[in-house]
């Protein structure tokens, strides 16, 4: 996906967000706020929004002398989701269709998201685990992604954020039978997974976890490694979590399934949905124009 | 006020929306928008936010060859105030506190902010003025306005948007007894009230119609004519209308009466209000703290 012209306004404020969550000066804040808005004034629009956030990033990184400025909030995103796991567990197997939930909490903890959410809030944690009891899904979809996943027996599932592989783990354990590649970010970029995290929720035990090589969020074919795009164009079937994994490989050729939550109107317009709308899609769906 | 780390992705998104609301060109609408990133980048924070607006107001103008984009929406503006004006008149007259109640409606009257709100919505508008009935507004404050009114002669009313002005002429109804000066913008700048605008409400009726000699938002006084500073230096009085008004004039030695709404965060945190509410204060409050 290209940079839509309102996704400008949003990513200067992410970056001012950004620095906020990981400094208090107020100093560094604005000179991370002119670099974003000079960086913005040039960038290419035609490349996915995930570039800038990617420079804004690096430069918050370099200034704060801190190589993993998010890493207290992804300590607390993954150690909050460990905590409610085992129950969720019992809710998924107890129920009627444990793939179907499983699917459910697995987009519910896509809201852990502090690039376009500022800081922990656990009203809106809550919330979401609450939701993946009753929000509307499409269920076609759901089955859609069930009978693929029995079709095939090699798998490439692209993580988003920290926390939320626990939530992937719940899902992986639904497909107890397959061989699952775990695919995580390269190095640290807001507070996307790294492989830390995904050790940390136990995914090794379900998969085999990989880097992408790259340093920014979404997934940028052209930043990513090798061995990773090796991964990617073999693998039998891609299943990707997250609203900037969705912006940066919607348009690409080979066939990807994707979970996430919808965060903001441009990716609601793209999906026509509504921001807040969970959703279950491919690559095939948003190219044929039936979202 | 100063320009806070905050206003700036907030500019960014009113550059982008006051294109959009003048043209359809997007190739426009991108120049316009890096602009005002590249603008954004080097501007002078301890200057008001009114005058990056200026800056990229005037680029809009200069781009579309229409020295008054927002003409169109003005004459909306002022008619449908024209149109409800004379049910409010009734209303006001028979209501127990004619005065307040004019003040209230004055309050209401600022809604019709085209800088902050993107294009006419008649449901938005409709509900402010029902809100003039039963708002929450501080008597006290209401009061001290009408015994400072009482005790002059001589007062200088700084108008803020068109159609505004309506509401402004059936709170000067109220004054009929006093020597007014009602103080218009120089030349267009978004939707603020011109020379054209307070006479279509019949503001002539009732005051003397000046201009303020400027192109931006708000009063900046460094901008403003030499004759404006001559009324505005010896009004017994000055009432002020409006958020780029109170901005750009909260910190100004001489006491200033202030009515507005408030519309963004970081008046409210400088106001100890909410976004949403509606404000009489002073500039001593201001200062003082009491606010």
């Amino acid at each position: 996906m290209r940079t839509f012209l309102d996704c400008i306004p949003c990513q200067i404020q992410q970056a001012l967000q950004a620095v906020r969550q990981v400094s208090d000066d107020e100093k560094l804040a604005e000179s991370i706020l002119r670099s974003a808005l000079f960086l913005a004034s040039k960038i290419d629009y035609s490349k996915p929004p995930a570039l800038i956030g990617r420079e804004i990033h690096a430069q918050i990184r370099a200034e704060t002398k801190n190589n993993d400025p998010y890493a207290a909030i992804k300590k607390k995103a993954n150690e909050t989701a460990l905590s409610v796991a085992p129950a969720i567990r019992e809710e998924i197997i107890a129920s009627d269709d444990p793939f179907q939930t499983a699917v459910r909490y697995a987009i519910a903890g896509n809201i852990l998201d502090f690039a376009l959410y500022n800081g922990w809030d656990d009203d809106r944690f809550q919330k979401n685990l609450q939701a993946a009891r009753s929000k509307p899904i499409n269920l076609a979809q759901v089955n859609e992604l069930r009978d693929k996943i029995a079709a095939v027996q090699n798998i490439l599932f692209i993580a988003d954020n920290a926390g939320e592989t626990v939530f992937d783990r719940l899902l992986l354990e639904q497909m107890p039978d397959k061989d699952i590649t775990y695919a995580v970010k390269g190095y640290p970029i807001i507070n996307d997974a790294l492989r830390e995290d995904a050790i940390f929720a136990g995914i090794d035990k379900f998969a085999t976890i990989i880097d992408n090589g790259a340093d920014c969020a979404g997934t940028v074919l052209s930043l990513c490694s090798r061995s990773f795009m090796d991964v990617f164009n073999h693998a039998e079937l891609v299943i990707v979590k997250g609203q900037a994994n969705f912006e940066t490989l919607c348009n690409t050729r080979r066939p990807i399934n994707f979970l996430t939550q919808i965060k903001c109107s441009i990716i609601a317009r793209d999906l026509n949905g509504e921001v807040g709308d969970w959703v279950i899609t491919s690559s095939e769906q948003v190219q044929s124009g039936q979202k």
